[in-house]
């Protein structure tokens, strides 16, 4: 019950197992078309989806390493580690980064972005963290990138864990870049990440001057009219996407994004009934991908996640960096459905009555069934 | 019988079809561990081996994007199109790109090498590529490494093609930057690379204005030492890559060389006595990965592709550019025995029987068969 790598339906795992295509085969291009659709389909885009071999940190570069030039201005929302990160790519690349940052497990306000672009109004490019797994908090993305759409700035989007969690419109939230990886709500094993890029973003990648060689926009786009890749991808990987995708499309990706928040919201419910802090408080800020809980007075972290490990063969995450041993981390994300969060809640409940911690037994269970049943 | 992806053991398969790890747990930092230390073995160096979740020209990348400074001299050494693709990485990285060049299917000779760097004094680094998998070239390695370092310049090898097909002994050779990739001689998926850098190219590195981000040195360098990587790796590659590791160091590096020279040498002298030409006649210049072979007269290699896919189930690769359908390439790397290439042999003899070559049917297998059996 990590946020990823998470649980692959049999049918993509048989597809790993199978003996690598060809890649330059009639056979693997048939594939690779319908993949390029069906990513088309999950974003929410008319525009091409450029498949990379490489992890979601992968796409993020490939995002900025396309448009960003040394001393251009990038404004970085960070509400977490993974927005964090983004300074630290556009810095790899020279950029002047100014970093507008909340506290951990709070969001972007709207009115604090409008703030700072008005401040900075020749920032260019403005990156931010849909769904912040280091958190569980999610930014509001269709109403920050309105804001930056008016300011002429571009926006870059990590939705790594958000794309199917969560609902995301590429094109109707205008958002110019956004990009996703594949152990997350794609139901495959981690190895493969995806990017798509509006019309402005290929003017601003024009501008470039030392655009990606591994991860150039145009070079992809040129492989892709052709079915293929520039380089030797992950066949393996590709064949077993082929395969989520379609049961991705046969639920509906409206249906996906609603599994995903009831599987969330019932989670907090039950939580919360149990007597346990989350640590995105507010339903509105949560992330329906991964849900952050503060374990109970005198119980720590390492102990619910040793005894759900050892006792119950269930992981969780512990928290990153400043937040490790203060909260553990519940993933909702991907192939998961009612029996698995049953399952979790009640292995979660078991656990705490062992290290000694006083509560209605089941009361979390019987919460999640009345919010799962609603 | 392509040069890549190449067979992969059922042992290794098998590894695929099992539900990923989780990259941070205990039980994966432990094949890690030892995927690290084998890697080393097959690159037969003392250093760190860092391990890409990209295709191997992400490798590539990973070398340049490390250690070039904008205005920096690099010398690329092109026997083909892997050879050219050095110097457009370099090139997108604003290096001054000076190219030494040899008509298709032949080498770079040592004495050219030595003049091109006694005209340039401050090249900083040369490329170049072992086997050149465009050709069925193979540059002699360890003379031009050790002419590279007498002139004090860093030198940079693709073996994506090399590792384990050919003799590569990195420290010893005085090789810099060396890196491979994962669907060629390590029997397993695309996917995955792997690069190892020497001290005097960390030196260089400590130098580098803008290092990628993705592919930094130091950072997985970092991360190695905790038995982990970076950013969330291909997992269910790695468990592969860990499966078919152990199958080279229990065959030994040293007769895993000697399978595919033998094997290659064989597939030579067969080709030649059915009468048909080789793209690169001296075997001294010859990759033991691939073979590039000439159709004869009157033939095309559309067609002898198209009779071995469609009457026997097997795929040889056709020319790249300026080579497309004036070769056919077989490749004899990684998982492959003396029974594949009997098979490969005896099926190109039947389809150029069909399509009406004269030539004494069965020549070329018995001559496969002596020289396998020398």
């Amino acid at each position: 019950m990590i946020p990823g790598p998470t649980p692959v339906p049999e049918s993509a795992l048989i597809e790993m197992a199978k003996h690598p295509m060809a890649h330059r085969s009639k056979e693997f291009s048939n594939i690779l078309k319908e993949v390029y659709e069906d990513l088309k389909y999950v974003f929410q885009t008319k525009n091409d989806i450029f498949l990379f071999t490489a992890s979601g940190t992968g796409a993020m570069c490939a995002a900025l390493e396309n448009i960003v030039n040394e001393g251009d201005k990038v404004l970085c929302l960070v509400i977490g580690n993974f927005g964090a990160r983004w300074a630290k790519i556009a810095e790899s690349r020279g950029a002047e980064v100014i970093k507008l940052e909340v506290p951990l497990g709070e969001v972007i306000k709207p009115q604090m972005l409008e703030e700072a672009l008005n401040k900075n109004k020749d920032i260019k490019i403005v990156t931010l963290t849909h769904s912040e797994t280091s958190t569980g908090a999610a930014n509001d993305v269709k109403t920050l990138c309105s804001i930056i759409k008016k300011h002429g700035a571009l926006s870059v989007v990590d939705g790594i864990t958000s794309l199917c969690a969560m609902e995301f419109k590429t094109d109707e939230w205008n958002i110019d870049v956004a990009l996703s990886g594949s152990q997350k709500g794609f139901m495959i094993a981690p190895g493969l990440s995806f990017l798509t890029a509006s019309e402005e973003a290929f003017k601003m990648h024009e501008q470039c001057k030392y655009p990606s060689f591994y991860f150039n926009w145009k070079e992809h786009k040129k492989s892709l009219a052709k079915d293929t890749t520039p380089f030797t991808p992950a066949v393996s990987l590709i064949s077993s996407l082929h395969t989520s995708l379609k049961m991705i499309k046969e639920e509906g990706i409206e249906n996906v994004n609603k599994r995903h928040k009831k599987l969330s919201l019932a989670l907090r419910a039950a939580i919360k009934t149990i007597g346990l802090k989350l640590f995105v408080e507010d339903d509105n800020n949560a992330s329906y991908a991964i849900t952050s809980i503060l374990p109970p007075e005198g119980i720590t972290v390492p102990d619910i996640r040793k005894t759900l490990k050892d006792d119950y063969d269930i992981i969780v995450a512990n928290g990153q960096g400043s937040l490790e041993n203060k909260i553990f981390r519940i993933g909702t994300l991907g192939f998961v459905c009612e029996r698995d969060l049953i399952m979790a809640v009640g292995a979660l409940e078991a656990s705490l009555i062992k290290l000694g911690y006083k509560f209605e037994v089941g009361s979390g269970v019987k919460k999640l069934i009345e919010e799962l049943n609603k």
